[in-house]
């Protein structure tokens, strides 16, 4: 099957090189505004051609858009422009609501499938891309019955061959959950990372020391904002509920700090131990 | 050499068996007060004898305390009482100042080689331990000045034999780093994953989607209280001057978003992606 990757960086490299790999893709169009990113992809086989969006979207039967959500609102009405009854458009975006709203009353809106791979690293670019990517872990489709049968089915071929499993939800349960989930740890992560910078100004000293556990909380931080601003952006309501809670839970460990109520420290650590259960 | 391994947990079990793999110790003590795990231990290859406090303590060269560091603080200065100027007692605690305050004017205080190795898990007791462990990570020796030269150099071949790189500070200092570089990620992994159980009731869900940045950032908030009310509690001051940070930290992200101010969201952003550059 002809592909286009819209955004060949990170995770739509990651996606080219696994659906290549299974054997599922056999030529892929790549686009991006970055020309290194285009001629980076390209010489490490994850492209075979590098298109203009136009030239790309015609000649594909299925279509991914891998950019930042900001751009993907901005860029999927001039591809479903595009495309005809025979053509399916994906997202991969974090975000979904303001995505859907963007085509909801788009004449082709049943060409594209909503889809979010719950899958990422803190790297970014197509150097980072890999087809030992995605297995695994979760995928979404949002607002299923807004896409034609065909469509749907594709994308859960999609799905099968990146050892993605499927989960179903409207778009706005998605941005709930995904607050919760995924946006929120993005979050503390920076904030974590800006305090140790602030605090900690013997930088060689975070580096001497830095234990496996800061290391892994920290982690997230390495993201970039070009794709966490717009995502943030568009989950704003969401994303606060979430932080006030989690502000409010963190008085409570500086309260019992500072009260001494150690009997209050160990139930609020014994409640978090239970995220062992649930995450095995 | 014969070693007394006290606390025959994740840490003091995984330095026995390292010891043991680099022909270091060849017979190893255990003393725990948890009858499971010495019987655990033993039948793992961890330990050799189940033995008494003092029966391990006069019968070894070396002797690991590897028990919370409030415990350690109420074992040390018996354990200090039953050596000789032949013997050195290490401990492993992550916080320092208490335990050495707490044999500050002890007559056998230079045998006591104050130790901190920056490496763990978030499981425990000695099934959990393995001989993989440390591996390039840091150790502090605190207050090398109070302690033998003999003793001093025995404490160097320890962490040489378990491959990790020594750093030297003062109790006080040690403190301060371990709350910015560990302390704090505890408890902001705790107090998100409570977040996230508050708020996300539908547990079901957090499984299907945890994707595998907050399970990174969550990964801590599996860790027993048992451990770390201890430590939080030693360590309060520190902690709560971080913990304030944090918080703040925290309030500029949520102020950025309650404005609309994307530009400082990406200012937050970028200057926590230094992080990158530090942790490699």
């Amino acid at each position: 099957m002809k592909i286009a990757v819209i955004g060949i960086g990170l995770i739509g490299g990651s996606i080219a090189l696994k659906l290549r790999k299974k054997h599922f893709a056999d030529y892929v169009f790549g686009v991006d505004f970055n020309e290194k990113h285009l001629e980076d992809a390209k010489s490490l086989g994850i492209i075979d051609e590098i298109s203009s969006l136009e030239n790309a979207v015609k000649n594909s039967e299925l279509i991914i858009i891998a950019i930042p959500v900001d751009a993907t609102r901005e860029v999927l009405p001039s591809v479903l422009n595009l495309v005809d009854n025979h053509q399916t458009v994906m997202d991969v975006g974090s975000t979904k609501s303001g995505i859907v709203y963007a085509v909801k009353n788009h004449p082709k809106r049943n060409r594209f499938v909503p889809f979010h791979p719950m899958w990422g690293t803190e790297d970014s670019g197509p150097k980072s891309a890999t087809a030992e990517s995605f297995g695994g872990k979760a995928a979404v489709i949002c607002n299923q019955n807004d896409s034609a049968e065909d469509a749907l089915e594709l994308a859960k071929e999609v799905a099968k061959n990146l050892d993605l499993h499927l989960l179903y939800m409207s778009a706005e349960d998605h941005d709930i959950h995904t607050a919760y989930i995924s946006h929120i740890s993005h979050i503390t992560s920076y904030a974590l990372a800006n305090t140790v910078l602030e605090k900690e100004r013997e930088e060689e000293t975070i580096f001497q020391l830095a234990s496996s556990g800061f290391s892994s909380t920290v982690r997230l931080a390495k993201s970039h904002p070009e794709m966490w601003v717009p995502i943030f952006k568009q989950n704003k309501e969401n994303i606060l509920d979430v932080l006030n809670e989690h502000i409010s839970q963190l008085r409570k460990f500086k309260s019992a700090l500072e009260k001494e109520n150690y009997e209050l420290l160990e139930e609020l650590i014994t409640n978090a131990n239970r995220i062992r259960g649930i995450l095995k």
